[in-house]
């Protein structure tokens, strides 16, 4: 890791408060944060190809270190050289560690302190997924930025069993370190320590003391209260260290994002905004609107008035209406495309107000319109 | 219709045999003939957009009358100021009469003289659907091309109920022609007959005499073998006058299109090149690809090496096979990018070689490829 300390990965360009502007340098070029990454399971964004990524303005997508390894199987994304070359992308990929993974498959994992066994629920074989081959894993699928192995626990989880998963989070962090990435790879680690203050703090404290490129905050959003997240991740960002980006994993709602932002977090990734767009919810500065709603059947306006994506310059309410009427996919392809275009512009809005200092002013308006739909 | 004949919508400019290249003069255009034209049921091309549409180069597209007064229903079309508007989609729309409907919703309509009684399979009410409607319901849509509403016989219906059928088309022609459409609307007639060759003869002949802009063959490839598809629209063609754009209804593989323009047919539909997608299929200049084989798992190739779509020139056979392989839509929204850009180019490769007199040589590579998989 010597090289890594040598240069670093990210620039602080602007502070308002604890909120701050930054410039993030990977592989597949420089990002500005604070930075909304679109997730892609299965090396895709669902119903968007890379082309429109672009052009949105999309920077750096997410790819799933687990789904691509058991689909296609890492020899057929090793063939091609990497994840970028495989699914079309020369923006940045950042890729989880799998530990998210293990969280959701509770029923079919056994977590020891070598690492995680898990079934395959595709076809009941067995996989130890251990810190190095998450590693050797993220190092061929050849990401920008590489998520250590980390283990997730629930919100319901006793205070015992978030310390044992913290440490062995904290030891696992160690052992991707030792065994590394490639030299051109970012490897972030990941605070956890349940819903407990103290052991949010220590995780971070620890991990903080190790030579990272990055700090995420993992473990939250997960069904605890929102006003726990807020704090949670308050005590967290805290005892991270300031010159490292710092990326909240995924929570993506307008709410959350601006009220961590201003705590001084600079990452965010979700699948809220795809997943709405397919569920015929198109976000907007008045709001979410559900437009499947009878209400929009005649209503001959854009989805927003003055947003310049193409399915607002093109499309009526109705039109877009009509076509979840009717089941038509295209809906879905076109709320997808406005809602990311959503995302990335809100995410420039922040950067602008961070800079010329309206932040609190827009997250107001913000609060005010999106503060009730908190996720 | 005195107007009409003043001016001609369609110019031949270049022949080979009977074989010719046009420009069709639309209210949203003029088109280079031979055309294919993708099919947009529910006022979309399933998984494309209209802005993507454009960019592949298609011209005209077809719109179906009968879905589209369903739902949205024309009061919601009426207001956004017709088709074009609701669907944004510039170029040109072709939109049937409803004809077709009727003889695909067989169980649910009961044919007159008058018109056809058809029970909705949506809620049950009826709708009696007249020439006059379907030149009403056209009118308010407001396509650039209207088709008369005609009675379409089944491939094995017996040659009296063939004749009645018609009979009965020609009738509605007239009553058609006499109601009129907007005076920037061309309107087209549609031979009927059957499998018969004498009532196919003496459908077009009769329709000839009638001063409409086009004339569709209709109420063929519905199931009767290929070697009769070819012959009977072959009667057809020759009874038809030269002079008037020739449109075959419903039909859209290279093998059937190829052996049809050297009959002397200017204009295509079909679902063809967007069905197969969604199912995984491919056209190329080899062949018919199963996208979905095992074949493709490692195959680091496009679909096709030379084509300067954006699908290939950005994705693996490997990436497509893997995207249909998990059920991501994006594999079917990639494969049909391809497939209307296939059929694009493939329309202008016959308009050149029938400019350049090489039409024998491609129609000889088109059915050395494609002739087995001929439709
Ligand atoms: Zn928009
Ligand atoms: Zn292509």
């Amino acid at each position: 890791m010597l090289q890594k300390e040598q240069r670093s990965c990210f620039e602080i360009v602007s502070k308002f408060g604890e909120a701050r502007v930054g410039k993030l340098h990977t592989n597949h070029g420089d990002y500005e944060t604070p930075v909304f990454m679109p997730v892609g399971t299965n090396a895709n964004v669902k119903l968007t190809d890379t082309m429109r990524l672009k052009e949105i303005g999309a920077g750096i997508i997410l790819g799933n270190s687990y789904h691509l390894a058991v689909r296609p199987g890492l020899d057929v994304i090793r063939l091609h050289g990497g994840l970028h070359q495989f699914m079309g992308w020369k923006g940045g990929i950042l890729t989880d560690s799998g530990g998210f993974q293990v969280f959701s498959l509770r029923k079919l994992r056994d977590i020891g302190d070598d690492g995680v066994l898990i079934t395959s629920p595709v076809d009941g074989s067995k996989m130890l997924l251990t810190p190095e081959l998450s590693m050797e894993i993220q190092s061929t699928l050849n990401s920008d930025i590489v998520m250590v192995l980390d283990h997730c626990p629930g919100p319901e989880d006793s205070y015992t069993e978030s310390m044992v998963s913290a440490k062995r989070t904290y030891n696992w962090a160690m052992r991707c370190l030792k065994h590394g990435v490639n030299e051109h790879q970012l490897l972030f680690a990941i605070a956890q320590g349940g819903v407990y203050e103290d052991l949010r703090k220590l995780s971070a404290e620890q991990l903080s003391q190790l030579p990272f490129d990055g700090f995420a905050i993992g473990g939250l959003s997960l069904g605890e209260p929102f006003e726990k997240t807020l704090y949670l991740t308050q005590i967290t960002v805290s005892a991270l260290p300031s010159e490292n980006p710092r990326y909240f994993m995924g929570g993506g709602s307008p709410a959350l994002i601006i009220q961590l932002v201003e705590m001084g977090v600079d990452m965010f990734d979700s699948v809220f905004p795809t997943r709405l767009a397919r569920h015929g919810a198109a976000l907007t500065w008045k709001g979410r609107l559900n437009i499947k709603s009878a209400r929009f059947k005649r209503d001959l306006q854009p989805i927003e008035e003055n947003c310049d994506c193409f399915v607002c310059q093109n499309y009526s309410k109705s039109y877009l209406h009509h076509l979840f009427d009717r089941k038509e996919v295209l809906g879905g392809i076109l709320l997808t495309y406005h809602n990311l275009h959503f995302m990335m512009k809100f995410m420039n809005k922040i950067r602008n107000s961070i800079e010329d200092g309206t932040f609190k002013t827009l997250k107001r308006e913000v609060l005010d319109v999106y503060g009730k739909g908190k996720k």
